[in-house]
């Protein structure tokens, strides 16, 4: 609750502009097509213009994909990069300091702090004492919003559009971070539905269906990967998370709910596409990886795009 | 004792300049003052001039603070970084490799080093060996001389002088680097007194107390923290270090032995500030942060500037 | 069996010019003397043409010498780092992900990736997938081709040349992974004889023989130090892997079999060089250190250079 009204005193104070990026709600429409019109730029034209300037890559929890693009992205711009790859056991931390002590270290040694965390709402916390932009990579069961940006930059770049949509996710929707985020990002947009498939013990939590009620999105539910990608512009397919269970044989039983095979590929509408957050570890057959409509792998270069046009905005 | 000749050897083959940072013993007023003016100037104006230039931060335990204060010290010089963070179980230290040898790989890697290790007289020894300068970011129970640097720059800037001052240095002082340290340093100063704060078990050792004697520092000791910090010009916070105790029940019944709250800091001296080399675990209440005395995360940009000022300096 | 097929098959597509860098074999006389005549140049004249270029160290297992050689080359040619120092804890590897997936990756993110893996053949998957350059560096008990290269550069600049060579190599020469690669590179020369010294439990294997034999390489075995080194031009110390036995009993018996002392180094013909990949654990008297014989510590610049040359080459 605290939390909350920690969040919500920091993004009253970013008047319309972008301080921190704490979550994908905070993102309005206009932003959005303007960091994918500068991240568009950036693909062609070589810009330094970040040279001089200091990323901290401050990670509680290892998250190599995450945590080497935004360092790409730095060094493309012409900056530096410091990093701590598992603070959790590495730095302070293990010694009890808080996140805001640590923050007020990074206030003087970075330009701009990028954190992972294993706790919800630790970036905010972070953001709270900061006074250099602060952007959340991950905090636990909470956000992720530069992985929302750069689901919809990859939508944007393959499809050409970002409204009217119909999008199949796959998988954990219980736990994942990766759908929630983007679902509150879509809710800026017109004519979105979603298609929610996955076991019954990992629906979709209540809080995501009330957000897309309030924001006029569409969904449904069903546990048939077959039913759900049938009329699919995306689908978005993700991993059973093996350290969310806490019950080892609940894991085991769910893991192989969902692969899709290339005759999934093959039976989706011409020009549709398949996402996928990364890693995959089974979700997807490898058959499927040759196939045009995979643009899972291409996504990557989409993160660092995107991440170049937030660096730049953020730094400007 | 072969070490010490070993230090001793070292140091009398730099004459009067800097060559390694071994001990804060080493340094002359001369030279902190050059370094506290050239950290003064490289705050208002950009300086690349350490472009071309490689800093290996070889960190035998993490400390993610003093690391990355060095990296991002040398990236704002233009330099360049190479860096690993627990070489004692990811290197080849693990194989059974001496730190002579690592560093005989690291001259030519490099062009200035900084070394933290567990054990005491690491850095010399690697220092014995070295072609490039050596910096000692800490060495087991031994100094941390570029630490005792960053506390005096801090007073330099807080107070407008180094001479003539007052502190009360508080916590485990038997075991803490920084405080030793820190005292090497101002032994080349006029007028110092030291108050010392500790609970018995923790106070600050005979060889300390000597060194006082025989470079005119007067000093008292006491339990109490309200006594020691009355007419204070700086109160220097210190950590119990977990880490340090054999015995983990003594660590318990200490550990809380001191806790500076708000009602502390405003009985202070107008003017006085207060220091910690932090991680802070709970001797200064977060209430403290607020007060115009709290200092200590300021410490963080001193620390950047004066490691800036050494790089040059020992690179130039 | 696959596998090679599948080395192979990139070793065919790439035409007399490299491009990934998968084992010694591969490169030609030609290459190797262009590779060394820039590492020559490099080592006299400032070269920023990798600025704005990153290269990517993945590595699955630690290996800091290697790691810091790598980034060191990069950043001398004004390149940038992004790096993970042990990918199999820390990365998606841990949650599960293919290096064939991880390629995908790093593909978008760097401009050349150099990996380091604990299993055979590795980088020769990376590579199937790699639209940038792949240098393996090190692939469990398979090579590590770039150590031979900086070992066969060490001879050229240390004796002048990489015709008529005999070479003894000492100790662990069934596992050991150096002597393998440097046997499979100096197959390219001319008049290369070799001495293999070793305990019987750790000869070298038939493999090895039989290429030497194709190739027209002279060998002879000995379990003798003394015998071994009488003629050499070149002695190429190794270590006794500890991380190579099953049964730490036989380790601990084979540790100490060969010692190379003062008395040997003295021995030695007029100007006959020591070599060892490092990092050493006694096989080589620290007495040794001082005798110019002991090129062991010079071959540290060497790898800098020559993997510049190389870097510089594969992304022209």
């Amino acid at each position: 609750m605290l939390l909350w009204v920690t969040v919500l005193s920091i993004l009253r104070n970013m008047g319309s502009d972008l301080n921190h990026i704490l979550e994908a709600q905070q993102f309005d429409r206009k932003i959005i097509e303007e960091l994918f019109k500068s991240a568009d730029k950036l693909e062609k034209k070589k810009d330094h213009s970040l040279k001089g300037k200091i990323l901290a890559a401050i990670f509680y929890e290892p998250s190599t994909r995450t945590r080497l693009s935004f360092e790409s992205a730095m060094l493309r711009l012409g900056g530096g990069v410091i990093a701590t790859e598992n603070a959790k056991d590495y730095s302070s931390a293990a010694k009890g300091e808080t996140i805001e002590d640590t923050m007020q270290m990074v206030n003087h040694y970075a330009d701009v702090a990028v954190i992972r965390h294993y706790e919800k709402g630790s970036a905010a916390k972070a953001a709270s004492v900061a006074k250099i932009p602060v952007i959340n990579a991950g905090d636990g069961a909470g956000q992720h919003p530069t992985q929302a940006l750069l689901d919809l930059y990859t939508v944007w770049r393959e499809l050409g559009r970002v409204d009217n949509l119909r999008i199949t996710a796959v998988g954990d929707l219980k736990n994942g971070r990766a759908v929630r985020s983007l679902v509150y990002l879509l809710g800026k947009f017109k004519k979105i539905s979603f298609v929610f498939v996955s076991p019954v013990e990992l629906k979709i939590e209540a809080d995501i269906k009330e957000y897309m009620g309030k924001h006029g999105m569409i969904f449904t539910e069903t546990t048939s990967l077959e039913a759900g990608i049938k009329d699919a512009d995306v689908v978005y397919m993700t991993r059973i998370q093996k350290e969310r269970f806490t019950n080892p044989a609940e894991y085991e039983r769910l893991k192989g709910s969902y692969v899709l095979a290339r005759v999934h590929a093959d039976s989706m509408k011409k020009g549709a596409i398949i996402m996928h957050p990364l890693p995959r570890v089974g979700e997807i057959a490898l058959e499927v990886d040759s196939s045009p409509k995979a643009s899972y792998f291409r996504q990557a270069k989409y993160g660092i795009l995107v991440r170049m046009a937030l660096l730049k905005r953020l730094l400007k």
